[in-house]
């Protein structure tokens, strides 16, 4: 393609995302010119809604309300998915990875559950299938998972990957305000949507997870085996204790391999010392930390979402795809680090299985015998108490007392058990509140 | 080269980093041979002293003391520079480059101060050049800029850069011991160089900085044009102060552009506000910040040098190159994000000229007059002051007074010439310390 004079992007999807890459393409054209070579240009967009205004003026000749028009125009060289869900994106990606048209997308939830068929489409197409965009806006994560990180064997990844999320807990510790309070904050600020359960409960964090686990640990990961658990369990008691033992609470999203004997890759609301540099990522900021035996512990740090970001991840992929385009020298084409048939399927670890120091918050009725009652099935199962503290009586008709533990390492099965027995007693007024210490966990 | 049955690198050099990339080749063995698709092997090493005992086994008939067997050794697919230093490792990447060859170096004082002649060599060649790890270890700083943030134009790179010097300043902080305490440490921990002078004065830094201006901001950098100060000047007196003020203090390095009239690059001790996220980077860990437009501000953490972070970056690019080999589908082989010769050299703006907010410490005799004589001539220079304490007076045969202050935004040139006049008047003990804040620096 030596006569290459510029490259034809073409969009599917022109919400927020959509709408800043056309932006940057056009307020940054001169950058991108001079680091591709040639101009980028936006050719093709397809939308739900034809009639609908739009933020980045582009002329309306180039809108078509069937995103099949997008994969199929010969003008459009590089495809770009920003409409998100499963279907039709899935079809689409397919559609134009089976022509060996290259795909950026910052689609997670469709790579977290439809990746392996993507993955295998691309390779067996020779069709290049970017995604840095799907994992904390333009923290660089994807590629340097394949390139600075790739002659490392990476056992743990570990981050906050929702700034949904982030932001909810930041607030609750830094003003004390309860959740309900800081998701309406969220949302008037526009970090969380009207509907906030994808982010809430985890589930966008465990999409971002079960596609750098894959890609991480050279494995196919079923998005069913990983564990989520959200953050709307949290009451500003547990970030008061929490400090008070010298930790925050973050969501966290943890994928470990255990040799090549088992994969853990699960999401959850977890303490981290306050000395740790990931508990001072604060507000809509993700971070990201990759653990490996010889190149020891990175961190990568940035906004992990919102227009400018997204649209630069989308863009920096565009740029790289153009490139090989322009010079003939492409990346390569595999979307994972290995080839998808080489890889072994690790059998997965749940989270209720995986070992951990945690914290317990039991709500209990106040009178003689309850300390018993609580730590004798603790001890009976082998999970030893840490340090403890009962703090203030509540009077809610009757009194009650908040008995708060932080364990020694313990087994999640075995935990588990100890916390049905004292439940079946019938001292409780609520539900337990468990959560994971990290550091070592 | 659809029938390559491994891939052949060749060592310049077997020090500390040298060895590190042969231990990982073969420790890693399985890991890179399933990600590029075929075995890397170490064919040719070229060592200084052949009699010297190694730390790797390697098969002694690889070894030869003439580096430029290594470039021209046909078995030789990827010639890897680990020697350090500027000649000879210069003609050998010349000649390397020259021949087509991909080179992957990790010698900074060669690229800051040579790099214009091998990146051209490289682009003339259609040779790759990689250097991820010449910077931050590990730390996935180049392939970030070229890759993930190549769509935005960016305007501030600034971070920890030197492993040494942060530790010395993380010890001075954390123990109160003074500078010499605290290099003599990193001395034994090995920290710190037996001849610390490339670490402390911030040459090591200026290095780095220079490299990542010229590759973010896509201008030709002369490294005669960075301002450079180390941290031999910081005493505990000043680490607590800035405490007192809310800082941390750090060897950072800063490259700003200023639109397309200037760009300043500058490595010296600057005083972090505490809750900035790069304040509490410690230790030996180096933190490098990235500031778009669009894309926010991000930062990568990471141990920025040692053997296994080192010789991991070494090997990531390695795998880069070696897939490229591969596949025929190589990465760009541009070593810069622009092709050099579009580039336009912007004028530099020394750090003396560099405006700011300034920590000033006096040491002055104690009579009275003093504070006049202090700041007259910093108002007559329109240096304002935000923020003063006085400390407590030490008798060192005669009393004398510490006075810090913290001034409002200042030009550089203008307190150069107030700290002139005061030093003119004859009351100081001893040289005022000048410590420039970071935030809105």
């Amino acid at each position: 393609m030596g006569e290459t004079k510029r490259v034809g992007v073409g969009l599917i999807g022109f919400g927020v995302v959509g709408e800043g890459v056309a932006r940057l393409v056009r307020d940054n054209a001169a950058t991108l010119t001079a680091r591709i070579g040639v101009p980028i240009e936006v050719v093709r967009v397809a939308v739900r809604d034809l009639s609908r205004p739009r933020g980045v003026e582009l002329d309306p000749a180039l809108f078509t309300d069937d995103p099949f028009r997008v994969v199929d125009d010969p003008k459009v060289d590089i495809v770009v998915e920003v409409m998100g869900g499963e279907h039709p994106a899935l079809e689409l990606l397919l559609a134009a990875l089976n022509k060996g048209k290259p795909v950026v997308t910052a689609n997670k939830a469709l790579l977290a559950i439809h990746g392996e068929q993507l993955y295998a489409a691309a390779e067996k197409n020779g069709a290049r299938l970017r995604y840095e965009a799907a994992i904390g806006g333009v923290i660089p994560i994807v590629r340097t998972l394949t390139g600075a990180f790739a002659a490392n064997r990476i056992d743990t990844v570990y981050g906050i990957v929702n700034g949904t999320c982030n932001y909810i807990l930041t607030r609750m510790a830094e003003e004390g305000v309860g959740y309900d309070d800081a998701l309406a904050e969220a949302q008037r600020l526009g970090y969380a949507e009207a509907d906030p359960s994808v982010d809430v409960e985890g589930i966008d964090a465990a999409h971002k997870m079960a596609i750098l686990a894959a890609l991480a640990f050279d494995t196919p990961i079923d998005f069913s085996d990983v564990s989520v658990e959200g953050i709307g369990r949290i009451s500003p008691v547990d970030i008061d204790m929490a400090a008070a033992f010298g930790y925050g609470i973050k969501l966290l999203g943890v994928a470990r391999r255990h040799d090549d004997a088992a994969v853990e890759v699960r999401v959850h609301p977890a303490m981290v010392p306050l000395d740790m540099p990931i508990a001072s990522v604060n507000g809509a900021l993700n971070a990201i930390e990759v653990e490996g035996a010889e190149m020891g512990t990175n961190m990568l740090v940035g906004p992990g979402a919102g227009q400018g970001p997204t649209a630069s991840a989308v863009l920096g992929d565009v740029a790289d795809l153009a490139r090989g385009l322009v010079d003939g020298a492409a990346v390569s084409p595999r979307p994972m680090n290995v080839p998808v048939a080489s890889r072994v399927k690790l059998p997965p670890l749940p989270a209720s299985k995986a070992e951990g120091r945690f914290y317990l918050r039991f709500t209990t009725s106040d009178r003689p015998g309850i300390m018993a009652a609580l730590t004798k099935p603790l001890g009976d199962h082998g999970v030893s108490i840490a340090s403890m503290i009962q703090t203030e009586h509540e009077s809610d008709g009757e009194e009650t007392a908040a008995v708060v533990m932080l364990t020694h390492r313990a087994g999640g099965e075995a935990l588990a058990a100890a916390l049905a027995e004292i439940d079946g007693v019938g001292i409780l007024r609520s539900p337990t509140v468990v959560i994971r210490l990290v550091g070592d966990a």
